[in-house]
């Protein structure tokens, strides 16, 4: 029995083992631990007190819905109007805004007593943060479910705290994008920006301009009224719809339709590669500006709020430096580079943007000397840009450290700061211009099958960080807490888990995926832009997306308890559990070689082949160096020399996959060496 | 290594080990082998010759994607113009009807050679279900992806193979609709019969009416925009959508918004329990007829289908009974009893109808005397009924047996055929009458979370009754198909095993879940009406469905598996092989009920503690007759009645669920004892 149990416990690696006392994530400003507990019971029941209004009661009915999943209590009743007889008692003192605002109000005050819970918010949005601590705090006990008596005070630490998704290089149809709402108010974040066009795609429907969608969309967009059901569901959690028109570049999807937009002569097709390309608008037409400004006209009317994000970035200029006509404009207007034309159009498009009511944001390019200084700079380039606009008296955010594409780690994401280290040397008043941070779904590598797999649970790391005090950085707890909310964010229909063992059965062709998820759950994809194009003469949006590198999750939990068990006993502590532990994982994944070598190869097995072949051979010298290190002997300089080699092989990218318990594994090797020389 | 194998073995139980050559499901009419294969590379492509049209193209499309999804295979190039290039030629002479219709030609020949494969069909219809075909016949083979050489002729013997989905009883989201309709696509169903309003809810959108869905529906109903992108996406998969509004009973949710129409004075509110109810509409006021009118004629331009479907079923009469000025009513018009005047009210609905240009449907009960003979009749009574409505020249389909709600297994829906025995003595032209028939989800019991496990994978196995020859019966190869097809509905993103585990972790409220699946794996929720309304103060709409018998399969592979070694054994067949399986199984069982005491206990895991012992218990006793059996001695009579107590206890329903393994453990106990008397 114990073999199976340590087996499984390889596999999935102690995932789950923790339950910190309070799972709150993100965690609040200020919490005050009371004595005893709140009973949940089927007969808990809301009440509001102070105004009411239909959003909150909808935000009340959900949050009755997720109380009721969680703990199976078919209620007696729910919302009652005597506050006395109710177990939790919403006290919410001015109404909503028409349109969520940036900056509104979202403290909340949650008492809870042995008797009752008491939740006070100046605002509807306060309160909807409060209830999604109240459901992080419920606990099972052997009483049943409880919440735990707590005085919490919060409220975020910044105003604007944001997830974009990229819907143009792959559609992400709108019951994906509404989970992945759910999983955003769930760790309190308020912006969705929609990032609706660009090279790969035109997303939303135009009345006024039909080709844009018609022709620029391979007819995946989503009409008007499926743009107003999405802002309507996200204003029921609490979250600001953004949207984002990318232009001048990235815009060759409006060029199929409307071709004499562009710097150069079309025809022009949706662009079917990922990368920068050269198409741009016209910066020197009027009808350019016509044209943009009835489209604007349309969206802004069609996307309720504050803000209106033009893009901006990565315009390469060459379509504007081989256009004659467009040179002698420049010259004829003192405009001395590309760079100065952009400026001159993002100008153009500001006071169209302001004309209709709106701020603009755009990213770090679109900030130029005389930029007006309302609008919002996105930064991907870094807390430094941000400082600098800062200090010009810019308001930004960061998204810099927050790609959630690159696949990083969420302790990396955890770790960035939006706001500027102190050798910036911001004043307060600088400092209040550091808004927040959005992280980014670029979409070349995702599928709504794998989308969710690629925003979560790492966004939860990157949602605390903007929520929760500076003083917050624990990583292991981080950890923890987000295991749970991972847990959590499932039964919410998130399937960023749920999703993995299908797609292992795709690959292996078969049930039989014992051994390919061995080594689904040590590898991660690769790291930054490394993810090569597959053929030069392939389309990538044709890219199935079902590949082992699609199917792993962009961190592997099992690589990173394996390596915290490898140092605990380097550093000799719980030695003998430790080395169990790290025994056990070692034989199983030298073992799993043999059993991928029988399954019926596939073009989608046949790349995991080399994977599970150097997998193997460094679990072997890893169980060669622990029998060093056992036998207290010096491993001598050839051995290492040789089993370093096979480790070096391990950690090269092998199907777009990296192995990451090696790093792990070389420092049994060393240890395996240097405690050698320690004993001679 | 050996342990953990048979333990993983047992909790699975050997799913998937079987891979037959065709794996077709369902089955086609007729296949001939041909020699070598067709390899499926990325260089496949498609050329449509004959007829061509932009449905035909979009069904091509949804086919490669999936054939991509399937194989990771990138494609060079897709649809291409030139047929003598491609590697499937489709042909289809006909043009699509506007709208889709009964009885449309849905045959397709299909001829793969080693060099190519060619699709013949009468009609778009025929090709999309040919698509469907060479989907499931791709096979991994040591060369990679193939497509085996061989003539499939191919037409469904009914031409009427539906799924109804009660969307009134709990609200499906469209999304969870659409991906239901691919999962019917890929088993070759042609409708959907949308059952869109009962007691507790009206799910659909009047323009006309509005309080209809705007008092009716919780606010949970699909915008008529939404029932045309419905219509479209299942019309692209060669799918009909038929609407129900079931009336004069199963109405209150009309009443709520229009109390007028009701046969008692009202308020009415949305009805929270599951159950047959008094209100139903007033069958005597003209009124009646012109809201009905108005109504019908409105939701039969919104639905273009022939047939629209008016319900019918299970009216009590009691408000009939109570009303003075009805009973006044039916005497001076000479209607003698209720049923009399449901008939009365039937006529004028069916008038109605047809003047609306449409062909009505209803349950059994419309079926009176002078009902006119183009009236389908949809039989939840059975063949008989079916049969002798046949001999009065009426057409109808049977839904009769397959009624997904009532947790049978796939074998018993599998055995029943639509046809009447022949003692029916059908004539030809009588026989022509049976349609076909629809599986029945009724959705008390389903949320969003849960429909998918609920329909899926037995659905397949009714698919394949209406589509295949009657002589196509095989249960077990029905099961190793089915389980294929199982899979393959996981990559269209259904999540009827996927969510298994999800709610399994929220029941036992954290990862530790081995000992809880293991359970799970071996019950069944209750069968037919027998799940008891939890509490009688408590709405049944309120229920969360997270318990342990919304979270399990309908039906159970482990307890098939296990009953199948368990004849084997006892028949003698491949003895020690099956004893040691069997063993296996009864150890895994026994050994979870101390693991799951040690479980934090919670409001969703007490309930199934009982069941953890009665299982424990039941696998102990079946070791102790596997011990007289080795022994070969035979069993006492005294022990034999103390272990078929515990058995009667294990199969008794516990939360709503059966120990399917207590039968065949049984069987081991009686051989125990029987062995011994031959042995004497």
């Amino acid at each position: 029995m114990r073999i199976v149990l340590l087996a499984v416990l390889c596999s999935t690696f102690a995932a789950g083992q923790v339950h910190p006392a309070f799972n709150l994530m993100p965690q609040p400003a200020n919490l005050q631990l009371g004595t005893g507990e709140l009973p949940v019971t089927r007969s808990f029941s809301v009440a509001i007190t102070g105004r009411t209004e239909l959003r909150l009661q909808r935000a009340t009915d959900l949050f009755l819905a997720d109380l009721r999943k969680a703990t199976g209590m078919l209620p007696t009743s729910d919302q009652i109007s005597d506050p006395s007889k109710a177990t939790l008692v919403i006290h919410v003192d001015n109404p909503s805004r028409d349109i969520q605002e940036l900056g509104e109000d979202e403290s909340y005050v949650l008492e809870v007593s042995p008797s009752g819970a008491k939740l006070d918010a100046v605002t509807v949005l306060g309160a909807m943060r409060g209830l999604q601590t109240i459901l992080q705090l419920v606990n099972i006990g052997p009483a049943g479910f409880t919440v735990p008596a707590v005085t919490i005070k919060d409220r975020p630490r910044f105003p604007w705290r944001g997830l974009m998704i990229d819907v143009s290089r792959h559609f992400i149809p709108l019951d994906v994008l509404k989970r992945n709402i759910d999983g955003m108010a769930s760790v309190k974040l308020n912006v969705l920006h929609w990032h609706l066009s660009d090279n790969q795609g035109f997303r939303v429907e135009s009345k006024r301009f039909p080709k844009l969608q018609q022709m620029g969309s391979d007819d995946q967009y989503y009409s008007q009224d499926e743009v107003r059901d999405l802002i309507a569901y996200a204003r029921d959690r609490g979250i600001r719809v953004v949207p984002e028109f990318d232009m001048p570049g990235h815009s060759t999807a409006w060029f199929v339709g409307y071709p004499e937009l562009a710097s150069a002569p079309g025809p022009y097709g949706i662009e079917r590669h990922w990368g920068i390309f050269d198409p741009a608008m016209d910066p020197t037409e009027d009808t350019t500006y016509k044209f943009l400004d009835s489209f604007i006209g349309e969206m802004t009317k069609l996307f309720p709020d504050q803000y209106f994000h033009i893009g901006g970035d990565e315009v390469n200029g060459k379509q504007w430096s081989a256009n004659p006509k467009i040179q002698a404009f420049m010259k004829s207007h003192g405009i001395k580079d590309n760079q100065a034309l952009q400026a001159y159009f993002t100008r153009r498009v500001q006071e169209i943007v302001h004309k209709h009511g709106k701020i603009m944001e755009g990213w770090d390019e679109i900030l130029q000397p005389d930029t007006p200084k309302d609008v919002i700079i996105q930064s991907w380039r870094g807390q430094d840009s941000l400082a600098s606009a800062a200090k010009m008296g810019y308001s930004g955010l960061l998204s810099f450290g927050y790609y959630l594409d690159l696949q990083w780690p969420a302790s990396r994401h955890y770790a960035i700061d939006p706001m500027p280290a102190a050798s910036a040397n911001l004043s307060k008043e600088e400092q209040q211009h550091i808004l927040g941070g959005e992280a980014c779904m670029w979409a070349e590598y995702v599928s709504p099958e794998i989308i969710d797999s690629r925003i979560w649970p790492r966004m939860a790391a990157i949602a605390e960080r903007l929520w929760s005090p500076k003083e917050v950085t624990d990583i292991a707890s981080m950890y923890d807490r987000m295991h749970l909310v991972s847990r959590r964010l499932e039964w919410l229909g998130l399937t960023h888990d749920s999703n993995y063992e299908p797609m292992l059965r795709r690959i292996a062709g078969s049930d039989n995926i014992e051994a390919l998820r061995t080594i689904g759950n040590v590898v991660e994809p690769v790291k930054d832009y490394s993810r090569e194009e597959t053929a030069a003469a392939t389309p990538n949006s044709g890219d199935p997306l079902n590949r082992l590198v699609d199917a792993v999750r962009s961190e592997s939990d099992t690589a990173r308890h394996f390596a915290e068990a490898v140092d605990l006993f380097l550093a000799g502590k719980s030695k003998s559990t430790n080395e169990n532990k790290i025994r056990e994982c070692l034989v199983h994944w030298r073992d799993q070689a043999p059993a991928m070598e029988k399954l019926p190869p596939n073009p989608l097995l046949i790349e995991v082949i080399p994977i599970s072949q150097n997998l193997a051979e460094a679990a072997q010298t890893g169980l060669a160096a622990l029998d060093y290190v056992d036998k207290g002997q010096p491993a001598p300089e050839s051995w290492k020399t040789a089993e370093l080699a096979v480790i070096d092989r391990a950690a090269k990218p092998e199907g777009q996959l990296l192995i990451m318990v090696a790093p792990p594994i070389r420092k049994l090797i060393e240890a395996a060496v240097g405690q050698g020389s320690k004993a001679q």
